[in-house]
């Protein structure tokens, strides 16, 4: 089965998702005795939680690009785990959203960050089980061999990515800026270029796919 | 006619309403002597028919994918029949948040359910539509020639694919957790890679097809 | 310049604009003494216009393919006046969903039917527009020389496909019904594929483009 | 790495951003004693917005495609300023939408134009910002080897295309009318084809890229 069309949905949806964040940036109705300066300041976790998500699903468009550029051709089971993987993008407006109605408020603001950051664990975890799938189950479906070596370079790489989202979720229970400060480190973290050399799954491969072993959100 | 840009805009068009999907999920606004678990929970319908309706457009998605890798290429009146399609799939957004806002009410559940059940209903027997417009009709568009029992068996499996969501939807007459239990169970079937032996249109094919043939919603 | 990606990006927005027609169909909510039946079968103007927006669109989309087939490459011009076109289009929704909230009202019934017709006139203006730039004055970047003849006949059908919106948009001023049964039936005829002989460009051509050349909307 | 997956995915979220601006185009509900059209007129800043925005993405839709055009494969350093243009655009819809809510009201109406404008500044410094990073730091992912004179000519016209949003978004703590006539202004001009005349990178190029060397947003 041809990955074009695999591609272009998930770049789809992807997409449509990142650009829904807008919609959750309200413009606030004029209000006696409050200037408009006071309400749009108000809307600060709004426009942190916008920043934050968006970076993420960039960085999460962008590891996805990776993770199907090492293969040659997909199975059911890869657009399988492919949808269940998009379910939990699309539903990170939603949780955007709750975190940043709920972070000034005293009542729900540690629910709504714990919704928040378990909605990048799970979604995280989604991704990691796909990368496995992908160089466990179905090595006969990759660009090139891999040697065992990079496919545990690849999977560790991507465990790192999930862990941090652990404390992340966790964290809300203490505070929901923990959430939010880990969340936005992480985002700038995975899409700043990997530092760490790289290793090539063979060394005379001419497409050198290790760019795409960065750790995944 | 080529059909990449019928692929692009019909994987344009399921890509934003599986997405819109979420659109449902609201934020409950803080309630005094009410907790967000508590309003969270009380919106458990929601986050059901999210799980559902991604499940089941996501399903479209691979069916209309495997539909149309069969063809060499269409022509208008393939146009035509995929535009219904889209609208009959466009609107599952608003049949899922029709059922979801229902559920948990006394009037109206029953109703709302059918509506929803007869929503999936149409779908599929639009989609059967179409593939008894490719097989019977343009088979010469098709990649491959069909023989009569590759077509038989594609159209067997694609009214299989239909059939039980009329249960599904009467079913909403009685209680609408039937429709709901079934368009959740049909959907974690249909993702399901198909465990039946494939009838591949012809003993000698490069190109075997007959991953399209497992049962359509 | 290549015209893979004015493609791509305009069927994006089709894609988008039609699909956004289902955020207009609303979940009533729960109301005393009203049935949902009721208070579904009240929306019926949202339905019908739902679905004569979205065959209408849909033809816009099939129309537009058949237009860009005819091109090899594009220029700035093409870009400018594509993005108009798609400014027409993507107004839709909005024209659509003013016209099914006033259709039943007393005040405002006429005007906003004016304002639905009025807003598939200019569309279909700008459409033609389009179309003449390419046939008279990009005539180099078709795929074939074109004859005047044929070029003569798809200005003649395109024009046709323009005019019934002027009848469509001046019959709102005596009843909105007339706005809304005039678009349904164009939206339908203009579906139908053509039944009337269609004029290659030259005889002898590879491709026939002539598709294309069935009237726009 | 190869840049279609960025172009389609870039694509896919202009297109949104672009198509989301027509949800800020409200239906009025109807009032007693207030008739539809007066309604409508009111909503004038809205369809003044709405039109101003469009064209502005528009461009920034043109000239980001001859942008990548240049290019002949991308790494991630591109990727990241990718997302963050993207996160410029997509907040679009939300500063339009806030700047036509407020155009009429006596208080708040230059705050809204102040960061209506911004909002275009700060998107169109980014987008120079990925022209210097490609022009500059990337020459050997352009398609030609450029020369430093043509570098310099892309690089000013962007700055160009830069400067005037500098008055637009100041002029609103005068009037937010001249935030609103300056960039309407500028949408215009910069969609039309650029009347100067155009340095090719090297005389003998067969891909002449000089129509992307036109002024940015």
């Amino acid at each position: 089965m041809d990955k074009t069309r695999l591609e272009a949905f998930s770049d789809g949806v992807i997409a449509v998702a990142i650009t829904l964040l807008v919609i959750d940036l309200r413009v606030p109705e004029p209000e006696e005795g409050v200037s408009l300066a006071h309400q749009l300041g108000d809307q600060w976790p709004s426009y942190a939680a916008y920043v934050v998500s968006f970076l993420t699903i960039g960085v999460i468009w962008i590891n996805h690009h990776a993770t199907l550029r090492r293969l040659r051709s997909v199975d059911r089971s890869i657009l399988i785990i492919n949808v269940i993987l998009l379910m939990t993008i699309v539903v990170l407006p939603f949780t955007t959203a709750l975190m940043a109605r709920y972070l000034l408020e005293d009542a729900g603001n540690r629910l709504s960050a714990l919704v928040y950051g378990g909605s990048l664990l799970v979604m995280s975890v989604v991704f990691l089980a796909l990368n496995w799938h992908l160089l466990s189950r179905r090595a006969h479906l990759l660009i090139d061999d891999v040697s065992p070596d990079y496919r545990r370079t690849v999977m560790r790489r991507n465990a790192l990515g999930v862990a941090p989202y652990l404390p992340a979720t966790l964290g809300a229970l203490i505070s929901p800026y923990i959430t939010l400060a880990i969340s936005a480190a992480l985002a700038v973290y995975f899409l700043l270029p990997s530092t760490t050399p790289e290793t090539p799954p063979s060394a005379a491969s001419p497409t050198p796919p290790n760019r795409g072993s960065s750790p995944s959100p």
